[in-house]
């Protein structure tokens, strides 16, 4: 049985705490966090809360909190011994050097409390220079999600950024639909059912064979006619950027 | 029984044509299209199928060609009785003013013939001036799916703009990823359930009250680094971009 502690509270930490319940051969002895109130969720899913100096060794410990607190984290760990990995996207494995053991084991995801997850589904990437420390992670990671794979720090670096294209830029555009709606009293549901479609087809094909619209087909008057209707200069901006970005990748391939 | 021409063989009027099979009290006469290999998949779902000009008087014509083509279009059809209805998401109902009863039936979903989609769910946009004519298209709209909204030209004008936001733009920030996964021989099937997510988050919130990444905490490390890691720069650009939307729109909130 492989014990593991977790630092930190938040959304990642609650998903891995959560899905280690059904997890053979780990068990999670510990959570730390900065506060009795931020650790009362997780009572029932690890043997053990407390702050992070009453921490106990453990075989594995899983540093799951926001990129700029590792560092800080780090300093007040009151042991050394075992594997160490953080959860990041973007930081390096290097920030975990001063430990002999250490990696990455980075869920790729957007976690939050409310929706849960099917954990086998998520891709996880891991990283460690040692072998040994490779298939602890391998291990956890199959125990956990059918999807594993080894990936350096520069392509997680790479995903990490296409990730934010992926949600954070798309999150936005819907957002500016929905606004758009607001402005005339129109429901965003009806809206919802493209917003599925997209993703489905997205999720089936590569996004550049399925793409449309005015901007794809270069399709002036309507681009034109578009801008001239949003009011926003944000938006319109928005607009411009994306439909130039479109009609140069799509022109180009012409 | 409402008898039906639809003058057009893309994909909406493939849909449309597929979905009144099961639709009560209401027959498809003819499909008309410009060659006799076009109107091939036609042959199982229409009495008739035929050129333009071959075709009969029906109770409703539907005309589902491309906006630049309505025009065209409407000057062929060998005659003016019965209501004419056009698809289009920006084409103002005024194009078919010529006929004395004239509407617009605007289903607002992204098709294409290789992916089915349950009609039920699609929201149809209706409009008319005349009453008589917003209940036969009340009528069909309800026979063929669960959503019809009266829609006027100028709302389903602002709804079209929100659409390119939600599918157009979103579907290219998906092939920015992949594009970027490529560079680095990475799989984009790595992003997919994050992709997925991100949908279903959107679908059942707010898209402002989900926001998450390096833009929204103006997270400016982060970003400059995302920045110079871009080597294409249109990516460069949609990255500024969106990102200074983002760092805006919250930053007002705040």
């Amino acid at each position: 049985m492989t014990s593991i502690n977790i630092i930190g509270t938040g959304n990642v930490a609650w998903h891995i705490a959560t899905a280690l319940q059904n997890a053979n051969g780990f068990s999670l002895q510990a959570v730390a966090g900065r506060s009795e109130n931020s650790l009362k969720d997780f009572k029932l899913l690890a043997k053990d809360t407390g702050l992070l100096n009453t921490l106990s060794p453990a075989a594995l410990t899983i540093i799951a909190v926001a990129d700029d607190a590792i560092n800080k984290v780090i300093k007040n760990i009151p042991y050394t011994t075992g594997l160490f990995v953080h959860t990041s996207g973007s930081a390096p494995m290097s920030v975990l050097s001063q430990f002999e053991n250490h990696g990455v084991f980075y869920p790729l995801q957007s976690f939050s409390k409310e929706v849960s997850v099917d954990f086998k589904e998520i891709p996880i990437c891991i990283e460690s220079h040692d072998k040994k420390n490779v298939a602890i992670l391998e291990g956890l990671g199959f125990a956990l999600s059918e999807k594993v794979k080894e990936i350096s720090s520069k392509e997680r670096e790479q995903l990490h950024l296409a990730a934010v294209f992926v949600n954070n830029f798309t999150n936005h555009c819907f957002t500016i639909a929905q606004d758009l709606c607001d402005e005339k009293a129109l429901s965003f549901d009806l809206l919802r059912p493209l917003l599925e479609t997209t993703a489905i087809k997205a999720l089936a094909n590569r996004p550049d064979t399925i793409q449309t619209g005015p901007a794809k087909r270069n399709d002036t008057e309507t681009l034109k006619s578009h801008i001239k209707q949003l009011s926003n200069p944000k938006q319109q901006e928005v607009y411009k950027t994306l439909s130039a970005a479109i009609t140069s990748y799509y022109g180009k391939k012409l």
